[in-house]
């Protein structure tokens, strides 16, 4: 299949408009869709998009339009990075335009609230007419405010079809960003989604002041039980040991950039959510994958002590000292448990 | 068994002393070894071990000596923290004063140069009347100074037999000490070894200015090699995602504390290694173990591509930024290997 050489954004974030500059880079002409008019203006005149980058100047093959018919009506690829609360809504007005083999690549972490449907599962229900082999969820550790600088980074691309999977590795591929394919669709977007509730948690360790030896000890112990629930949901638990797995987790948990880390702090430091969410201005996934994980835990009936805790913090007013305290204290003897753990590969067909 | 009361922990470098201070907080008798008198009159006259760990100020329950025979005598459990250089000579010494039932736990990262073999087999080697049932491992996320604080940190001890493992885990338990149990001894040791070639790296990277998205890259395809040498060795898979593997490279990547980022951060300024060790004043074991990794993934025919770029490093003269390179421009498509994976669960028998 010809590479695509129109694809669209949606929409201008941090990583909408960093993910714009690697298509850009690759000699795309990309449509940056956003539904604010001033910044549309800004992208187009001034090349920047100052909200969520400050001055780093665009390629000026990005090109902006907050007519999301004009963005969608001509793109063979679509990059969808709409906050997940947003996606159902989005993918339900792109539809009309849709071109029919459009390669859909989304790179949003996180489940839709209320029904714990993954994001490749929401697009499935609002674009029914598209062929499923053509979406492909992207994810990794990938601050955009290193990636739009062209510092080295590597992503994974996952979709059900290899085909689908490289051509959105070959759409996105570069000499600073390299992209993996993995057939395993769940495990990347589950593994993506909880990692931002294990970086609160970080944050707010961080806070507390305890130090590093307990952060590792946090995400380790935070890994497993993302791992846990991601086997019960049918991903292929590798993959959390993987790019999608542990090297986002590090990247977000061992960083400033990340919000999720920045809000987890700022809790510790005794301001309450909503005070803190308002500060913010941005959209903490971690917060609503908090409360999405605690519901997929009970449905699955999945042990997940750390999500437990945070749950508690964020939505019942437990001090984060105690939280901690509690997972600090919990009585586990043997590290590794004594289950039979069956491990498949998969592999494309 | 009743609980060893009577410790003697040897040698009084940082993490030494700082595991002396986890003893004497639970009340032991702690017997500290150094082969330096002047230091041996500090820690007894000020209760401070400078060079270490600054003023901190150590338990009274604290005692130093120079005499590995009154040291070793009447101690019921031994806690090992030499250098793996020194290993083999330390329990050459100790073989004649040795209680017979004594608890030998070892907390050395790092494979013996030449024979590559891990510090348990060195043990066994030279303490041939000793019940090998008796030698535990100790490793995990812990740099001595956060233990020292009394900072939250989480380790496993690992032995052949779960008594020995859980006489270990009784003596070293407390509020702020978790201890973990692990039957996995080869792979307890083979992480807490390896790390230190990938937080090499790390500060290698770190001091090319790549970023944080890297780093995460570097440590996640780290993590694959550390495993892949350590399954071949006989070891757990399962371990590397725990506390002794994931967890302890996540602390030692991230942390200006190690010496083995440190180490590899001059790297990346362009100072020749005999420099660099000369400068850090300690022993860096990752320097060593990326010799015996590199001689190992040759024994075993396992493929470590980030290990085999740093013996090239620092070994061969070639330049950090074009090892970088090579690294990032590896021809990689499938993020997870096609092979089949066998995973076994170990469980104390």
């Amino acid at each position: 299949m010809a590479l695509s050489n129109k694809v669209s954004v949606l929409v201008a974030g941090s990583w909408g408009t960093a993910l714009a500059s690697v298509l850009a880079d690759n000699g795309k002409q990309v449509l940056l869709w956003s539904r604010n008019e001033e910044q549309v203006k800004e992208i187009n005149a001034k090349h920047t998009n100052h909200r969520f980058l400050q001055d780093v100047e665009l390629s000026p093959l990005i090109v902006a339009t907050h007519s999301l018919q004009e963005a969608v009506v001509d793109a063979d690829a679509i990059v969808m990075v709409v906050p997940s609360a947003g996606m159902r809504d989005v993918a339900a007005q792109i539809r009309p335009f849709l071109k029919k083999d459009a390669l859909i690549i989304h790179a949003t972490k996180g489940f839709e609230t209320g029904t714990l449907k993954r994001m490749t599962e929401v697009l499935s229900d609002e674009l029914p007419e598209h062929d499923p082999k053509r979406f492909v969820v992207l994810s990794g550790p990938s601050h955009a405010e290193e990636v739009i600088q062209k510092r080295p980074t590597t992503v994974v691309v996952a979709a059900e079809d290899l085909e689908a999977a490289e051509a959105a590795q070959d759409l996105m591929i570069n000499a600073y960003f390299r992209v993996y394919t993995n057939p395993d669709v769940a495990g990347v977007e589950i593994g993506g989604a909880l990692k931002n509730i294990i970086a609160l948690g970080a944050g707010l360790t961080d806070g507390l002041g305890f130090g590093d030896n307990a952060k590792a000890a946090l995400m380790t112990r935070g890994l497993a039980e993302i791992a846990r629930l991601g086997a019960t949901m049918g991903a292929n638990p590798l993959t959390f040991a993987g790019l999608a797995g542990i090297g986002d987790l590090i990247a977000t948990c061992t960083s400033q950039h990340s919000r999720n880390w920045r809000a987890g702090n700022k809790l510790a430091k005794g301001i309450a959510l909503d005070e803190v969410l308002k500060e913010m201005g941005m959209v903490v996934e971690g917060v609503k994958t908090t409360k999405a994980a605690y519901e997929l835990a009970q449905r699955y009936d999945v042990v997940m002590p750390i999500t437990h805790e945070l749950h508690n913090v964020l939505f019942e007013g437990k001090s984060p000292q105690l939280a901690a305290q509690d997972l600090m204290g919990r009585v586990r003897t043997h590290e590794i448990e004594e289950v039979a753990v069956e491990t498949t590969t998969k592999v494309f067909k």
